[in-house]
């Protein structure tokens, strides 16, 4: 049994589709960012770096997303939610969600989390301030250069649209406005129709 | 052949070094970013982000150091630079790699790369002021939970190695003094005994 620990609404959702998408065995550990839990020593025990999610397995817990991605495709072969016989296409996947997890979660993350790369408020502020813009032109390029249609990788559904859906998640609160990106709604719209993906949304609603 | 491009000092010197370890056949082309070349029609043709590394193969170019490390990996298997035979150790590897780029290079480009996140001058200077006490903390977490010794993975070299060594060459740039980072130093000097990591940094030097 593999144990998902997540906050809702953070990058956690994209491990959970992808676990409701893989037809593995698993639950979900819903943690109380209001109340500091990613800080606590029992889930810091669990991850030292107190961030979500965390993937706890037989052999012990692995932590980020891209990683935890990978790993519940390999796990879950005949799902087949990445190209894993194939390592040019496989890169191709993966630096899909690295570009992900290292510009775009990132210039979102400097809208609420600016106190981790300055002290002071006015810093914090100048930082919110270029959000909306930054996030604008990373979806811009997604659309450009890398979403082929229907999803990511083209014909074949992966997790990286599982990815994609959850950072696109974010935008409106950012302050972009989807109608000046259309095949990034089409693909939330799309996404929002499969069953997995109604079930993790679901669940993390439930706080199961 | 791979051809790799890349500027000097940058991330891509994690996928020059994987390179050389792998013993496929490739070659690198140094990109002056000096002259912004990295934002020319002909370079953003190869890589629309503008960015380095960019590993470019017969099937086309691959991007996002996580990804090319993975590839390069996958792709020389006689080189054992990844456990390629269990996804819980490879996701161990990718977990690790997902730290480097979206957390502690991050940390590291707010020194340089402020103008990403925020558009004045005091911000960036705030952030600046953050940078080595940002990046002593994820060495400190690095030597505390992740770098087991002797290399990352243990006794198994991976391409995680060539990608700490990489970042770690940017710690004194950035204030932190190495000498409260042991098992970083030691890592460092063991690296740097490796025949493919003095031939990387040769060609890297002699801009081949």
């Amino acid at each position: 049994m593999l144990t998902l620990y997540y906050a809702p609404k953070t990058c956690a959702r994209a491990s959970h589709i992808a676990l409701a998408e893989s037809g593995l065995p698993y639950r979900t550990q819903r943690l109380n960012f209001a109340e500091g839990e990613q800080r606590q020593p029992a889930y810091l025990a669990i991850n030292p770096k107190g961030r979500v999610p965390a993937l706890v397995t037989e052999r012990g817990a692995l932590t980020e997303t891209p990683a935890i991605l990978a790993f519940i495709a390999q796990s879950a072969p005949q799902a087949r939610l990445a190209p894993l016989d194939d390592a040019f296409a496989f890169a191709e996947l993966q630096a899909f969600n690295s570009y992900l997890c290292s510009t775009v979660h990132v210039a979102h993350a400097h809208r609420f989390r600016g106190a981790r790369w300055a002290d002071d408020k006015s810093a914090h502020e100048s930082m919110q301030r270029k959000v909306a813009s930054n996030m604008r032109e990373c979806f811009e390029l997604i659309e450009a250069q890398m979403l082929r249609g229907p999803w990511v990788m083209g014909a074949q559904y992966s997790v990286a649209d599982a990815y994609l859906f959850t950072i696109a998640g974010w935008l409106e609160g950012d302050g972009v406005d989807l109608a000046g990106l259309p095949a990034t709604r089409d693909h939330m719209e799309r996404m929002a129709q499969r069953p997995a993906v109604r079930q993790a949304l679901a669940e993390e609603a439930a706080g199961a």
